[in-house]
């Protein structure tokens, strides 16, 4: 028995419906052992799991575990208790959740919620995910420049079990409810109680709008050391903090759906949990666009179906051609993502990128074609079979860096998302040229021998 | 003139070689602008400009820039500029860059810095880059629980100037010089002076071993919502300091390095502003490992020439069915990469990934096959072809997705990168399969017309 899985033993304590053993059971699991035990119950039973849990125990849970499964859960949980568990988030998490739920699902969430924290998270919901104001948490410290430093010291005793969950590093000023100036806790410690704190601030602070992009976050806690940067809105009135940490979330999540996308994955997630249909549905959206261009691609082949019986030797190496110009297109394609993404190249750059790559496609395309050219040559003892094989190929492989460098910066420049639409059209074009440069060079041949 | 890109301004002020004027302008500059102006010049020109700024500013520089052009400037600058820069560093950063030298010029630059920076220097580059030593800092605050809060406000004040690069938000504690506990900055608020340490530490507090995985740092940071965590050595004695957002960051960096490496940038880096020679033969190593596989998979076509030779038409499919499977297999390798770093998954369920994946593979096997099937009959109105062609694709798809589920899995229990390793050994199986399968199919095909 000890042998079981953890959540096997899980599985077990839910049925025996005991909140404090279940309570007990996963606070003794790490956040990556609860992401793992509740990927492998079934959904009612993470339904019961978060039932027998308090709202703030359930919370910590939804915030371990991945957002689409989250966001499943709170589909289907009674409103009242999705309100209570979303009310023990922070209030960023809170915006991102309730943003992915159907909205109806949503709105009867927020409705169960207390008006203060509804008004709040309504406003937060507003945001776009990928901007200041859909990063930005509202549990803040502000006082007014006219208060002192005793009556902060105060305020800070007095609230000091409602603010030990925010992350307080620094004190906002403001002025009529402008946002004017920065305190950092320990300038407190060296300031007499009595000093007005208008005398300590630190004025003209950097602080960011609320509609700034990711790009403008990632690069701004690049160039600055701090822990959070105040988000203000229009009027300057302060709105929000955006916290270093979630800058750095939101990047490393943009990260992975890139990586999704570029092998197809539309919507750059997909967990084994969802329903297959679903995940059925999301993979043949992106299969059946490329099936269609592989047809229109291998069309190509069909016209020159009399040259391809002359020299059926070739029918070897046309899937090669194909696949080995599709893989040096997609190296090209994954450098300019990742350049895009770094920031050391511009959607502008078009012609210095297509330079860089013709460099290394004509290496490669001289190894490449080299390489197979000799096969082909060996294989038959044809010397002109390796000569057609091999040049189609060397010539494939700088037209297929070429179109993978350049594309993601077009695509990008056009609005179109790079990581998903690059490798389609890429390998529709290479497939398209490396078909009919084989097959006219093998008509070439065969007229000449 | 006013529409010069800010390169071309900042290569004629280096040329000026105005050390004031070149700081202005850098000053003036956002994170993301001194990368795409450092990309813009070259190699000759980044060497000046590190040159003519203090080595405070020029280390600003090199911490904003990617690693490896960072890595190829400090190569080529002066070993004593190259020290200056990295003693201006954060300890983690130092560590990060030194790693990635040339072990003699790594040695170099370390001779010329002070003794006390070049031992603790040393003592970090001796851990792994993934581990709690290799990304933790040695910038932090240390007190004896004999002192008093009186002595830590005295430092403090004291050594103002040095701390204020420190991120400090904790103080450590310790006895003996083993670690015992942590204290707040705002704990230090509301004690006399006369306080000992030891009445207001907060004990047994959470540490990490310096040897601790980034799998385990990530999974604290989810679990805990501290700011950071300190890391002790096997005596118990406190080592650094390891912050959450450098875990966010090695997390990033960990994603973009899998989304190069599943494309086949081997090494899961490239920029290019690397030599076109090195970047090709990187590229290449990949490209000719696959080339060869590539070949394998094609001689199943050939053994059957004469068949397809008797049905020219299934010319024209092959490479539709291979490149269509090598897209399904790929998207249930990213969906396993994706599962894998999230943890919802463990390289030992390869049974349960099957069993999900031969689901989604049934239905997209069938959907596909249906189309190419249907595609083949309605062009040559042969509804053999058809479903030699459909059913190949059809059941090829399922192996695909199969393969493709658990690849990954299988490689990572065996600790080969999956991200590198599944994407060829996935094509070259699926190819062979699928060649043999429309080929075979069609042999039975012709002796049953």
């Amino acid at each position: 028995m000890e042998n079981r899985r953890p959540w096997e033993k899980l599985k077990d304590i839910i049925e025996a419906h005991d909140a404090d053993r279940v309570k007990a059971y996963m606070d003794g699991l790490q956040a990556e052992e609860i992401v793992a035990c509740v990927s492998h119950i079934d959904h009612e039973d993470r339904l019961k799991l978060l039932r027998l849990l308090t709202p703030e125990d359930a919370a910590v849970i939804i915030e371990d575990i991945p957002e689409v499964q989250a966001v499943d859960i709170l589909e289907d949980l009674e409103a009242t208790k999705a309100a209570a568990i979303i009310t023990a988030m922070s209030s960023d998490d809170q915006a991102d959740l309730l943003t992915e739920l159907e909205e109806q699902d949503a709105e009867a969430i927020i409705s169960e919620m207390k008006p203060v924290e509804a008004e709040n998270v309504r406003k937060l919901i507003e945001y776009d995910a990928d901007c200041a104001g859909g990063v930005m948490i509202t549990e803040f410290l502000a006082y007014d420049e006219n208060d002192t430093v005793g009556m902060v010291v105060a305020d800070l005793r007095e609230k000091s079990e409602e603010y030990e969950s925010y992350n307080i590093h620094y004190i906002y000023i403001t002025s009529n409810d402008k946002f004017i100036g920065v305190l950092r806790m320990r300038d407190l410690l060296l300031s007499p109680l009595s000093t007005p704190l208008s005398q300590i601030t630190v004025r003209n602070p950097l602080s960011l709008e609320d509609s700034a992009s990711l790009e403008t976050l990632i690069s701004f806690f690049d160039t600055n050391d701090f822990y959070g940067v105040p988000v203000v809105d229009q009027d300057e009135v302060l709105v929000g903090v955006v916290l270093r940490k979630d800058v750095r979330e939101a990047e490393a999540e943009l990260a992975n759906k890139e990586l999704l996308e570029t092998q197809g994955i539309v919507g750059g997630e997909e967990l084994r949990t969802m329903p297959v249909l679903l995940r059925s549905r999301r993979r043949l959206s992106w299969l059946s666009v490329n099936i269609l261009l592989n047809i229109l691609a291998a069309s190509i082949i069909a016209i020159y179906q009399e040259t391809l019986t002359a020299v059926i030797a070739l029918a070897v190496f046309l899937p090669v051609i194909s696949d080995m110009s599709g893989c040096s297109g997609n190296q090209a394609v994954a450098v300019s993502l990742r350049e895009l993404s770094l920031g050391v190249v511009k959607p502008f750059e078009i012609f210095r990128v297509l330079l860089q790559e013709i460099y290394v496609g004509l290496i490669n395309g001289l190894v490449l074609g080299l390489l197979i050219g000799t096969a082909a040559w060996l294989w038959q003892s044809n010397v002109y079979l390796g000569l057609v094989v091999g040049g189609a190929l060397a010539i494939n492989t700088v037209v297929a860096v070429s179109i993978g460098g350049t594309l993601p910066l077009f695509l990008k420049k056009m609005n179109v998302d790079p990581a998903l639409a690059s490798g389609p059209i890429l390998t529709t074009v290479t497939d398209m040229l490396g078909f009919f440069l084989a097959l006219t060079f093998a008509g070439l041949m065969l007229s000449h021998t």
